[in-house]
């Protein structure tokens, strides 16, 4: 369940003039910003910034990027975004840094379901006049290249069918690899790469059975490399999203200084989508909710912003 | 331009009352079958299907099936799915071999469109319930499997644009990995599996420029293995669809015994697109019509059942 709330009244001209208001004279008003922007779906936004832009012959995306900095900047211009669209921006800037971030890549390719995922293919090129996974290969090697080409290529087959036998196969296949430390086996690519996330869950959970133990557990390594890392990631993702989320929000709220980048990135991209059960996951794991800590974590607009996307303003 | 002939009138209910008559009674009308089948594009035979399906509670590609026999009963079968769904059951056929026919899994990847690919892998996880890189990546392994399953999974961008100076870079990395005779370099396969068209001519362009021969021509070996021989057929099925259509109709026919799956496979899939500038080709380096060079090697309904296609009624 989204975490968003959204008021009964919505009016794109009226909020296309309250947001016009909020950028013009000296000093733009934030708050305004939030108590719209924070409270209007991907539906809403689209109409918001297309009224915005016939009656002010201003792309508002923009205008807000001027008017705004910092990490609420950020948050706020990505949130406007639409999500396919987004992702497509996400997965750009974590290419071009100069360590890709290859776990949004992963995210990115695990998570959707596989015409969503298409999607978000078909928006990148539509932006970048390039491909995808012509750029995570360019900007990849070796067998991480063949392991995210593969993730971001995929098309899997989305029944829920499962066949019991070819888990139970597989999961020795993995089991094998994984013994023998060698995770970047081409047999183990094939299969996170090619199975159906059901029949995936089915080879996991028949993992843990014969061995007691979780193979992303498995796979945990002293000095992880980006290739043991990408794969740990894309069975997370592949096996329980919410919970992989938990985790990512964790890690980026008890870090010292705390990881904006990636506490943006799961509130916005999930805010309209499963936030509230990755909320409830939270709170399991750390006894404290995630509204407290991003409150405690986080200040001023950017706080404000992302708590109205949590469904908990000030 | 499509070499299928269509009459002007059309009604799916008396086609379907034709084909019924020519399957009732002593012996099958395979020349009615012809008569109408062979004129009819792929909307029109869903009609006939559909309208069969309603008069006479049957499934006419199964009737069919059941009343005709040999190279004739192949073509037909093929003919009357729709061209999406074929492509999956070639696909599958292909791969289901004891020693699998790659270069038709090549063929659907780089001669499709980047969104005609994307429907024949929907038809295929549709039809089989799993998906096409999955049944691929089973089926191959080693360098052979990361080349397919990059050519299988690849979205690419489809705009005309292209990078001189990449194309330039990327024609000398080619050539440097072609000159020592490294063909399956992971440099290679990322350049063929995932740069658009236009900018794959442009590179092979410049390849061509510099070297003073195709690429092609530099990637025959005396002795090819699954891998060059792949990667060839995806060179050329990515730079030109009708010449190489046209070389794998030449081989079919001159081959001593005919290879009728590779001939009706083209004239099959290609009847309803390009088969005419493909016979223009093919005249063009054979000194012979393509009808006359079919009417010689074949005999029976099957000659007259690909002559209609053909355009060339007997």
């Amino acid at each position: 369940m989204a975490s968003l709330v959204i008021p009964d009244h919505f009016s794109a001209t009226e909020d296309a003039e309250t947001l016009r208001k909020a950028c013009q004279g000296w000093g733009t008003n934030e708050k305004l910003i939030v108590k719209v922007l924070g409270h209007r779906n991907a539906a809403q936004r689209k109409q918001i910034r297309q009224a915005y832009e016939q009656l002010y012959e201003e792309d508002l995306v923009k205008r807000l990027e001027s008017e705004l900095s910092g990490d609420f900047e950020k948050a706020v211009y990505r949130w406007n975004l639409d999500p396919a669209d987004r992702d497509a921006v996400l997965a750009n800037v974590a290419l071009k840094k100069s360590h890709p971030d290859y776990h949004v890549i992963v995210e990115i390719s695990c998570i959707h379901s596989p015409e969503e995922l298409l999607v978000v293919r078909k928006a990148y090129k539509l932006r970048y006049k390039r491909s995808l996974e012509e750029d995570v290969a360019a900007h990849s090697s070796g067998d991480v290249r063949k392991l995210l080409v593969g993730l971001v290529g995929a098309y899997r087959y989305e029944g829920e069918e499962i066949n019991a036998r070819l888990a139970n196969s597989e999961a020795d296949v993995l089991h094998d690899a994984i013994k023998h430390k060698v995770f970047n086996h081409d047999e183990v690519i094939r299969i996170v790469t090619t199975r159906s996330k059901a029949q995936l869950r089915a080879t996991f959970n028949r993992y843990r059975d014969d061995q007691g133990t979780s193979i992303t557990k498995n796979i945990l390594v002293e000095h992880p490399d980006d290739f043991s890392v990408a794969l740990r990631t894309a069975i997370r993702c592949l096996n329980d999203p919410k919970k992989y989320f938990e985790k990512v929000l964790r890690n980026a709220i008890k870090k010292s200084g705390t990881d904006e980048d990636a506490l943006t990135r799961v509130i916005v991209t999930r805010a309209e989508k499963d936030l509230n059960e990755i909320k409830e996951e939270y709170y399991k794991r750390n006894s404290v909710s995630l509204d407290q800590s991003v409150a405690k974590e986080t200040s001023g607009d950017y706080k404000a912003f992302l708590l109205a996307l949590l469904g908990k303003d000030e």
